[in-house]
C-alpha cells in the first residue's frame, strides 16, 4: 500500500481518492486556501460539501497550512487544482518534490508563452520548478472523460494517464486500476493534454444552437442536433489542427481524450451553460452574472490560444483561418459580437 | 434548375428535396411500395404523415408504379430507401439508370459477402446493376450527421457528399448548397461511408449505461455520462479499425461521418432506444415488441460485421479481438447474454 497525498481538494480532485482508497492506499487530501470550508466540513463530519458524500475512511484531510506535512513521506503526489491555480502549486508544493516521488496532475490547460507559443501545462509546471529541480521531477497527467461526482459513486469511468514515460505510467495504473476505474496509459502527452484542454472552450460553442432555439420559439422539434452535431465535427477538426500545431499525435483525439471528453462536457456543466445562454443572445458580461462564481477554463484557454494565434501566424507557424470557430468565440466573449455561427468558414476546401 | 427524381418517401428521402426546391429544382419524389400512404397524403394535402410538414410546391409526388416516368429526363436520381432496399433499388431503378446521370444515395450501411468480405453499398449496388452498366454509373453518397425532421426545418447541417469523382461532387454540391445546408465533398468514400454505417449499431451500445442506470434505480446523479463517453470513445476505436480494414482513411471518421454522426445518433431515435431497453436487461425479442415495427439497421449492420469477423480472422484479415464492444452487442442481440459491458476488454495495450 501506498501514502497518496492530493493537493486540491475540490470535486475532481477529491472524487479521485476513491479508487484510491478502495485499493487500500492511505490518502491525504489537502485543501488549498480556497478549499476551507471543505476541509472543515470533511474533518468535522467526512462529508464532502461539493460531492454530497462522505469521503473514504482511508482519506484524511489537511489545511493548505499543512502540506508540508501532508507530502511527507508520500508515494505520489496528486496536482488536484484548476488551471487558474498551477503557479500557487508549483511554489508550494515544489519545493517539496523529489525525482523519486512523481507528480500526477488533473489539470487541465495550456499556456502560451510571450511569443506565443503554447505548451502544455506539465511542461509548463517544469518551468515554474526551483531551479534545481527542473527538469528532474516526473510530471504525468490524467486526461480524458470524467466526471467527478460519477466517479465518486464508483460509476465506470475510463481514462488516460498521459506522460512520456511508460514504465511510470504503467506504475501509477496500478495504484489507480479498480473495476470501474478503467486506465489506458498514453505516451502522446500532447496529443492528449492538448485535446482535454480544448475542449472546454469548444463545449461552449456547441451549445450556442441550443440557446439560439430558444430564443427563436419552439418550432415542433425540441432538438438541435444537426447544427450541433456539425460544430462537434468542426471542433474535432480545429482541436486536430491545434494538435498538429502543437507536435502531438491524432490517436488520443480520436477517443478518450478528444471526442469522448467533448462528448461529456457538451451536456451539463458550466461551459455549456455559458454557451446556451450566449446564443441566447445574452453579452457576456449577462451571462457572467447568470453564472456568478464558475470558473470558466474553456474561457481562459480560449482567451489564451486566440491571444497565441496572430502571434504564431506572424511567425509563420499556423493560420488564424484554421480556427475559425474558436476565434468567432473570441469574439463574442471579447469584442460583443452576437453568436453568429460562420458556416461558410467551415466547409471551404475539399477534405481529402 | 435541374430535375432531380428521389426514388424512397421516407423521412430522410423526402427531407432531402427541401434544399433541392429552395435551389428551384424540379423535383420528384416517388414512393416505394412502402411509402403509398405516404404519397397519397402528399397528393391529396401535399402532408407528408411522418414529417408532418407540407412538402415544397416545387415536390411533385409519384407512386411506385410510375417509376420510368418518374425518371425520364431527370438530371440526377437520389437513392432514398434504406439498406433493406438496395436490392430492391438495383432491380426498379438500374435499367433507367445512364452514365450521364449520377446516383446520390442516403442510404447507410455495409454488404458482406460470403467470404466475409465487407463493401459499402455504392459498390455492392455497381455488382447489382445490369451487366451492361456496371462500373459505368456514377454513384456517390451523402454522408453525415442529418436528423431528417431538422432538415426539412431548415437548421443549419453539414454533410459530406462522398464519391471517388471530385468533378462530380462538386457538381452535386452546386445542386444542393443553401445557406442551412453545407456540403463538404469527400474522396475518401470508404472512410466516410463505413462510419455512418457503424455508428447506427454504436449507438445502440453507448446507450447500454442509460438502461442499466435506470434498472438499478437513481442514485441522486441524473446521468451517466463517464460511462458513455468511455463507451463512445471505444466505439470510435472500433470504427477507427474497421475503417482501416476496408482501407479508407481516417480523417472523415474524425468528423462529420465519425465522431460528428456518433454523437447525433446516440440521442434519441430507434437504435438509441433499444440499447436503453437492453440495458435494463430486456431481451431482444422483448424489446422487439416495445419498440414494434422500427426498422434497426444498427442491429443489421451489427450482424453483418460480426458474422464477417471471423472468417476475415480465418483469411488472416482481422482480428475479433479488436471488436469487443460490437461483439458484445452481437451475443446480448443474437445469444440472449446480458448486457455486462467487457470493459477490460477494451484496454488492455499501450495506446501508442
Amino acid at each position: 500500500m501506498s501514502t497518496i497525498t492530493i493537493i486540491g481538494a475540490g470535486m475532481m480532485g477529491s472524487a479521485i481518492a476513491w479508487p484510491l482508497a478502495d485499493n487500500g492506499h492511505d490518502v491525504r487530501l489537502v485543501g488549498t486556501h480556497l478549499d476551507q470550508e471543505i476541509i472543515d466540513s470533511i474533518q468535522k463530519s467526512r462529508l464532502h460539501p461539493k460531492l454530497k458524500r462522505a469521503m473514504p475512511d482511508k482519506v484524511s484531510a489537511f489545511s493548505h497550512t499543512e502540506i508540508s506535512k501532508a507530502v511527507e513521506g508520500a508515494d505520489l503526489i496528486i496536482s488536484g487544482v484548476s488551471s487558474f491555480g498551477v503557479e500557487w502549486f508549483a511554489e508550494k508544493v515544489g519545493p517539496f518534490m523529489t525525482p523519486e516521488v512523481p507528480v500526477l496532475a488533473i489539470t487541465k490547460g495550456l499556456f502560451a508563452k510571450e511569443n506565443g507559443d503554447l505548451q502544455i501545462l506539465p511542461d509548463h509546471m517544469n518551468e515554474l520548478l526551483p531551479e534545481a529541480k527542473k527538469g528532474k521531477i516526473s510530471l504525468n497527467a490524467v486526461a480524458g472523460p470524467c466526471i467527478a461526482q460519477e466517479l465518486s459513486a464508483r460509476r465506470q469511468t475510463c481514462v488516460y494517464f498521459t506522460g512520456r514515460n511508460e514504465a511510470v505510467l504503467k506504475h501509477l495504473r496500478s495504484l489507480f486500476a479498480t473495476p470501474y476505474y478503467h486506465i489506458l496509459v498514453s505516451t502522446d502527452f500532447i496529443g492528449s493534454e492538448a485535446g482535454v484542454a480544448m475542449k472546454n472552450a469548444y463545449s461552449i460553442c456547441i451549445n450556442f444552437p441550443i440557446g439560439v432555439y430558444q430564443k427563436e420559439g419552439p418550432d415542433g422539434i425540441a432538438h438541435m442536433y444537426n447544427p450541433q452535431a456539425a460544430l462537434f465535427a468542426q471542433s474535432m477538426r480545429e482541436m486536430r489542427k491545434l494538435v498538429d500545431l502543437l507536435g502531438g499525435q491524432r490517436e488520443g483525439l480520436i477517443e478518450l481524450s478528444g471526442s469522448g471528453d467533448l462528448y461529456v462536457t457538451v451536456f451539463g456543466g458550466r461551459n455549456a451553460n455559458l454557451g446556451i445562454l450566449l446564443g441566447q443572445n445574452n453579452s457576456y458580461a449577462e451571462a457572467l452574472k447568470v453564472l456568478a462564481g464558475v470558473t470558466l477554463e474553456g474561457v481562459e484557454i480560449m482567451t489564451r490560444v486566440c491571444k497565441a494565434l496572430p502571434k504564431l501566424e506572424a511567425r509563420g507557424l499556423a493560420k488564424q483561418a484554421d480556427f475559425p470557430l474558436l476565434m468567432h468565440l473570441y469574439q463574442v466573449i471579447h469584442e460583443n459580437a452576437q453568436v453568429n455561427i460562420p458556416w461558410e468558414k467551415f466547409f471551404s476546401d475539399i477534405l481529402l
